[in-house]
């Protein structure tokens, strides 16, 4: 079998660049190790950039989002027990919207499908094959059956445990780690959000985040030890927790209720380089992770599906490759800023086991300037809404 | 002897308060435990905030400094072999004034000596009494006879090593402090500055900075080991070494010569809190020291004395001692943002011996940021002009 893109991974960013190849007549497989149904099952952040809302629309698959998602204007941040708002559209001009990982999976498995473009799921020991060459091959079973598709690019957007990264040789990559002392339990609940806007807490016994799904879906998390157990956290030990962590006023309206998910995140910054090994072209998760604060994981990996979307129009469209050979450095110079953005506000906003005094100070103070300066927020919101592609 | 306010301490900020206190009819005594050319002989930075010098005018001893004192309305910033300027006026309408503390000193100390104000030099021994009563006491050996001097208030404005502050009990006040793992190695040289602007490098063998007292005077600095010896560093190896750590382009064009002044510098930050007990206000290093990164030092003092002031004017003037009561709060609150940007510009600027790879990934993408983001320099130069009392 021969097609021109085969794209490794059904999560969002593969079915986002299948979609976006689609609007320019460019065929693409995806291939995906596990069913849908487990695909649409992982639930993930739910914030979307500008950038990430105009792919989408190019892709043709904005429509629910613009229904259902939530804008947000701006976010709250709380320290102890005082807390400011942090307006996105008066420092950018631009606002996010609050729209499920999950959901924008779904409208692109029904855009995918609705198109009749070929998804292989359930696709096993997936084999990358002479990628330094023209026509690098993507071997996989299937039902039994070994079956190999021949191509001229490969798209890695198979996540940080999948094969794509593993397929450039060790010595062809570097990878930077920094993998933080703690975890976040996150819970997803029906009851009603606690505040319209999103609240990032930082208190004396570790960082919080109230979020939301839609009116009467809420999504909290509270930062925990990694060692800790998601099991044996009862729902009550973990809404009394999630209320000595926010403002009194805050904790005072919270509605609990029965969680129906629970689970322990771990929180890492990853960055492999480069992302480009001969026609294979990494994209999201599988070249880079970062902690979720500040929820860069799904933009950053639509970023780099934008970048990777340009060169494979240039390329296929008027026989122009410039677009991928820059593709790598393109893609990490804004992967590096989402990164360091990420960093910082994980920083900024958790309790670290080895923290001195002076340390905490440091929090402190840096929470008072972007509580008291314009240009400190502005700083924050143009990263929080997406820097510009 | 009786007087209104003992000024423990001949530097700067004690000498910026006497002046103060002159234009108000308010007596004050400066006891200082070295002579004035001691004094003059210590070699600090000379980058003075729109503040500070609001506060010399203030003082009347603002004559010199507009005549001599060097406008500068931007800085360089460099990554390796990469330069880029932030436009201080541009972004928040004031430029600083490149002007030697060293010249500070002298005019405060000729205003003083003009105005006929009591200073004691080479006052040894000195001990703060009473200070948790209405009427402390100051007392000093001068000239080998023992002498005390009753006041309504001391200022302690004897920097870190000085009597005042550790007149606090120590269960009295917390102590916040930072080492840092390398130190500054700083020439004086009678050589025109490098630069118009003042240079601070990040380079791959450490920091460097280029600096000027006028326009045949330059200061340079380079981070070294505190292992280092300043005796060790040849003025040859000096050159070379600074040279490394420049853009080639600005390396080409520095005018070396013989160095009239070499020393080694540790970098710190600290707090004491509070910066009052009793009737003593401790103002300047006294209370806090910071890395000199950003020359917030003399700045920070100057502050201090602003807040110290203006609570003398309302305690002598209406009998109003708001003011000096929260002092403390009011000068810590401008002091941690102090100690925020300082310990920020240190930690982007400077090569750490246990730095990952992941960190120097950070503030390369840090300093990528700030080079592109208006919103970036805007906050980074609302600091470095000083932020508003």
């Amino acid at each position: 079998m021969r097609t021109q893109v085969v794209i490794i991974g059904g999560g969002p960013s593969g079915l986002l660049l299948g979609q976006l190849l689609h609007t320019i007549g460019v065929d693409a497989v995806v291939i995906e190790r596990k069913t849908r149904d487990y695909v649409l099952s992982r639930i993930r952040a739910g914030v979307l950039e500008r950038g990430t809302v105009d792919l989408l629309r190019q892709a043709g698959v904005d429509g629910r989002l613009h229904t259902e998602g939530l804008i947000h204007e701006g976010t709250m941040i709380s320290l102890d027990d005082e807390m400011f708002r942090l307006n996105f559209t008066k420092t950018t001009g631009h606002p996010v919207i609050v729209y499920g990982q999950t959901e924008v999976t779904r409208d692109l498995f029904d855009a995918r499908a609705a198109c009749g473009a070929k998804t292989v799921f359930e696709a096993e020991e997936v084999v990358i094959g002479n990628v330094e060459g023209s026509a690098p091959t993507v071997s996989y079973t299937h039902e039994g059956r070994r079956h190999t598709i021949t191509c001229d690019i490969v798209a890695g957007c198979d996540g940080f445990h999948g094969v794509s990264r593993q397929t450039i040789p060790q010595d062809k990559r570097r990878e930077f780690e920094k993998v933080y002392p703690f975890g976040w339990l996150g819970v997803l609940s029906e009851t009603p959000p606690v505040h319209h806007d999103l609240i990032y807490a930082n208190s004396a016994r570790g960082f919080a985040l109230c979020s939301m799904r839609n009116a009467n879906l809420s999504r909290y998390y509270i930062q925990c030890s990694m060692g800790d157990n998601a099991e044996d956290w009862s729902d009550e030990a973990f809404w009394e927790e999630l209320k000595h962590r926010l403002p009194p006023e805050i904790a005072a309206t919270l509605v609990t209720g029965p969680t129906i998910e629970k689970s322990i995140a771990p929180l890492r910054s990853f960055v492999c380089e480069p992302m480009r090994f001969g026609q294979l072209f990494l994209c999201g998760d599988a070249a880079h992770i970062v902690p979720p604060t500040g929820a860069k994981g799904l933009n950053t990996a639509a970023s780099d599906v934008h970048y990777l979307f340009q060169g494979l129009k240039a390329f296929y469209g008027s026989n122009d490759s410039s677009g991928l050979e820059q593709y790598s450095a393109k893609a990490l110079a804004r992967v590096w800023k989402a990164e360091r953005f990420s960093w910082w506000f994980t920083s900024l906003m958790h309790r670290f086991p080895e923290q001195t005094e002076f340390e905490l100070k440091m929090q402190r103070a840096e929470l008072e300037f972007l509580r008291t300066s314009q240009s400190a927020q502005a700083a924050m919101a143009e990263n929080y809404v997406g820097l510009p592609y």
